[in-house]
């Protein structure tokens, strides 16, 4: 479990080799076992494999252009209508794209977190692009494929961010 | 990996014994390799175990209930002023805190996600309690400690929640 927390980074290039519907079906199942405020589990999953559409993803997203190369991308959204605790959609997404990101990692694929929401731009593009009502939000673009890249490993610990019993 | 996302469960009930030092280092270790917008890591983590400080955070936060009855419990924070990417420190911190469940579940130990921001009352109350600078922001309070409940698993999917290529 550590070992893929540590292992996981994010891959820009994909081999084209289609990701098995089970594979897709198992990483949405890690994303839904996340914590959510309440138990509200606020999200909703698009899969996103057309390749028209994967190809206009960057037209509405300025750091997607790895997208159309990727045989799959997920977009994970916000339902505002399921948020039974103000506020808390943002962190209990974030928490599914986590998971998400760590059972692609645990699978031996390979993906990168592109942010949507805040951006006004990104989520209206987004939401034009697939259709989707205006109470789901895009918070998160999901590119997964079989990695044609592959990042060594590196150390983020920095004990200067740790404290004690205050600041 | 995944059985590790599957088994974790939020655990509200804990034995006193101490959380080592090197444990309490590795979990915000694997809390640190979380993803975030453009690298920026804006993250700040106060490990709190003292005794007097964990019976007054009940009085600041209404579902911390548990927590002066843990042995150690982490608070993870957004630096605003490392935040170099605007709007995205919560999803950053978010993607921290979901690692920081999942290590203390591949530890053996068990945590609870406490929701501080967006609520006021919350963030005011632990800062003050605290002593942190203006530019952090409490974004959760996590109680780690060895279990004393055992929730069953339990099956989250649900597929209703999955779209294809639009709404």
């Amino acid at each position: 479990m550590l070992e893929t927390i540590y292992k996981r980074r994010s891959i820009r290039a994909f081999h084209p080799d289609p990701v098995p519907e089970a594979t897709l079906r198992e990483l949405i199942r890690a994303a839904m076992h996340a914590p959510s405020a309440g138990d509200e589990r606020p999200w909703q999953f698009v899969i996103v494999d057309d390749r028209e559409l994967l190809r206009r993803v960057p037209t509405v997203h300025p750091y997607a252009s790895m997208v159309p190369t990727a045989p799959v991308a997920i977009l994970v959204c916000g339902d505002l209508k399921l948020e039974t605790h103000e506020g808390f959609w943002v962190q209990d997404c974030s928490a599914a794209v986590q998971n998400l990101l760590l059972a692609v990692t645990a699978h031996g694929l390979g993906a990168v977190w592109l942010g949507v929401h805040p951006r006004r731009d990104r989520v209206e593009g987004l939401r034009k692009l697939l259709g989707l009502p205006d109470h789901v939000v895009p918070l998160a673009l999901v590119p997964i494929g079989k990695p044609a890249e592959e990042p060594a490993p590196e150390d983020r610990f920095e004990p200067e961010k740790i404290h004690r019993n205050g600041w």
